[in-house]
């Protein structure tokens, strides 16, 4: 077959795929007493998210000459943690969103309790998956700094302190400073742990790293951008939750600080700056130019 | 210094010391953006727990002629993981526990949302932790498997498994394989691997892991009895929560089951059971002797 660049949607389906079938494996439906947890940890493992973070890791590998298949654990022990973010997320006491992808969200469907105890469970697994067996083709020493900067990415320095600061600023009248420290913290965090774990495994040069560290960056700010200007301006028909909940919480966004127009603007050159980045790689890194421009383009 | 054996006594003393100065160092307090959430997290480490699970992953490290100054950090991370359990554990979706040792649980000081996130913040740490530079003294090799077991231990394969068997079990006639699920899974897994960490760290051989394995399986159980026994003869002042309160929500627990003089009688044989398994261990295992005699006999 001709190295031919797939379309945009074609690479995503085909990536999305073999995200959904790892998971599948990795998680399988159980019976017993795990039984009604494992139901749980799928429900939203398996709600049709857009695997935009596994799919960023694998493609990030391919950019630097390196194998997708070789980061799929790791891709997948992502995909868990920002999982279990949502589950916590939409809890009563955060979010309270009733809704995840058109779907009843966790805690609506297993109740409270359960909610809590499988977003525990798949942060808890993601470890058990990059620690175990299915990693077995990275080197250990490689292996432990991926998992120390996932989970600095993950814990109190990186999301879960964007989240504090999220919840905390609700309601209030917040500076730029503030939203900056929610956004950098809350999503681009994880989103740059994804791109930077799958070109430590692909054994990227130092400067193909720092370059797409900058990449993830500056896609990971302009995704959250483009979330909070998706929560004004779609349905929830297509958005598959309540929009408009920001600015019912009162939460600290860019739309709410500086106007739709001019946030805007800025993912614009969120994604110019992502491109520039990365402008020196060759075709290998065609998929992550795409990702990067659909941020600016999605609809849901 | 002669190789004096310290009472009991001197020897949770002492090693509960260095166990709060080495966490102390790992999460200190911290300003600006971070300082609610370290609170948090902080707030229910140092609450005074007894730091059994560090301080028998030291005694068995001992035991089997390691240095527990090795294994300071797993010994925290563990305690890390099983204080986010507590602080999940407490929340009105699950038990709704107001008080914890004596102060006002986690989600009553600091409200549910960050309860929710210093429980998932402390998970987190305690994996940022072990794949640190604290472990370099750990081959890469030996802490991956040590990350692989202690995130089987906590996860739905082990604690959660036992969370969620608890929850369901609420107000329900339970049957003695669910007491038994929810045991070995809630607070047995944690203490085994706790004790079997200590021992792979310190090289032990095969037989004296299968017989420290053996060990931390019986006092886990016996601990986990214990807990409920206290739960039911302890009054407030000494046990400095509610109690009663397993009995008020319709708890699945040996006592219930199967009645206090049996639930006693079982736990002294586990006792005797733990204590036969490391009995060819010379006296360097003396406090793993001693820990297991106190579990049966201690008041809060």
């Amino acid at each position: 077959m001709k190295n031919r660049i797939p379309s945009l949607e074609e690479y995503l389906e085909t990536k999305k795929n073999v995200v959904d079938r790892a998971l599948d494996e990795y998680l399988p439906e159980l019976i017993g007493f795990s039984a009604e947890i494992s139901d749980s940890m799928r429900y939203t493992l398996f709600a049709g998210g857009k695997r935009i973070r596994p799919v960023l890791c694998m493609a990030s590998a391919e950019a630097v000459g390196g194998s997708p298949e070789s980061v799929i654990p790791v891709a997948c022990a992502i995909e868990m943690i920002h999982t279990y973010s949502l589950i916590h997320d939409d809890l009563p006491s955060m979010d309270n969103d009733d809704y995840r992808r058109g779907k009843p969200s966790n805690h609506k469907a297993f109740g409270e309790g359960v909610a809590v105890l499988a977003g525990d469970a798949l942060l808890t697994e993601a470890f058990y998956l990059m620690s175990g067996k299915s990693s077995r083709g990275i080197s250990p020493e490689k292996n432990l700094a991926i998992i120390h900067e996932i989970s600095e990415a993950a814990g109190f320095r990186g999301m879960i302190g964007g989240q504090v600061a999220d919840l905390r600023a609700e309601g209030k009248n917040v500076d730029m400073e503030t939203v900056d420290y929610i956004h950098t913290h809350k999503t681009q965090a994880l989103i740059t742990v994804s791109i930077r774990a799958g070109a430590i495994i692909a054994d990227a040069c130092e400067d193909d790293l720092n370059a797409l560290t900058e990449y993830g960056e500056k896609t990971g700010l302009a995704f959250q951008i483009a979330d909070d200007i998706l929560d004004i301006e779609s349905c929830r028909t297509i958005l598959g939750k309540d929009t408009g909940s920001d600015e019912g919480l009162g939460k600290a966004t860019y739309p709410a600080l500086i106007g739709l127009k001019e946030s805007k603007a800025r993912m614009r050159t969120l994604v110019e700056d992502a491109l520039d980045a990365i402008r020196h790689f060759d075709e290998k890194a065609e998929p992550l130019r795409m990702i990067a421009r659909f941020i600016a383009e999605r609809k849901s």
